[in-house]
């Protein structure tokens, strides 16, 4: 197996494979009841006319018996969000490399794509979310220069499903 | 003091009020040492040609000496974020609202409007962080059917300033 690979902006027909990517990280992360996306939903919000992420995938090119094979191995999904403090930032939502070609540099050359980008749009912050059990990432994260904020400010993630939204509106907008 | 107030859409005219206000925010959460911000550039990436962020104000009109005075006593910042379990999502960076004001529903009444454009966007997630000490802030939001997702799952939130994305590129873009 050759060990060369591309990092690229994603297209429209990547979305299936993005798609099973997207689903063993979920089981990598113990959250794969959470998958509720697909391939259909996530071409429209990516590459649709309103864009609301962005996503770069990393592609092996390997010789194979019909000509050259391409297999998408990895994928960094990100946007734009916004400081109040400190200005424009941007959050990477994923980064996701196949077990099989863990360890080449592929998730590091990935983010540091990202952060290529983030600096060229101006920003000042990169922001990310992990899992505690998963101290791998942890510990590269902070090799990296990234910093622990729920440890070092006490930052909480909070969040609120449709059902809770839709709940919440009929409960307050009926209170006046 | 009249209690009467509006919720509405911010304009570039309210960059210096909103200022102050998140300038208020951050004294708040004893964050104050980290507000870079200012007026003008958020008004760059509010109402610029490219938007990183969306603004709602809480505006009282009371009888002054010279006719009606305005006074923004309340704002919510929020942005359009992606889930790749979920789909479209909706971020709230910051409700604020200024002390002598609270209490009057003001808050809620902010939270309410972005949840409805939330809905209205197909937004299948609201996501939002709080300090850990902000116990007040943290039993409205379970009230309000919000789930603490450090608690439940052990999300960490992660950054990395500008200047750690510098020594980034400088120290692995030079490893190939």
């Amino acid at each position: 197996m050759t060990e060369k690979y591309i990092i690229r902006e994603s297209t429209k027909d990547d979305c299936d494979q993005i798609m099973k990517m997207i689903r063993e990280l979920a089981e990598y992360e113990r959250l794969s009841d959470q998958v509720k996306l697909n391939a259909e939903t996530l071409q429209r919000d990516c590459f649709g006319e309103e864009k609301f992420c962005h996503c770069l995938v990393a592609e092996t090119i390997s010789p194979g018996e019909c000509g050259e094979e391409k297999l998408l191995v990895g994928y960094v999904l990100f946007y734009y969000i916004y400081s109040t403090f400190k200005g424009r930032a941007c959050y990477i939502e994923d980064v996701y490399v196949t077990p099989a070609w863990r360890g080449k540099g592929i998730g590091r050359a990935m983010w540091t794509e990202v952060t290529k980008i983030a600096v060229a749009k101006d920003c000042v912050l990169l922001r990310w979310a992990v899992l505690d059990w998963n101290t791998s990432a942890i510990d590269v994260y902070k090799q990296w220069g990234g910093q622990n904020m729920s440890e070092k400010e006490g930052w909480l993630f909070f969040l609120m499903h449709k059902q809770s939204m839709v709940d919440y509106l009929a409960k307050y907008t009926s209170i006046k």
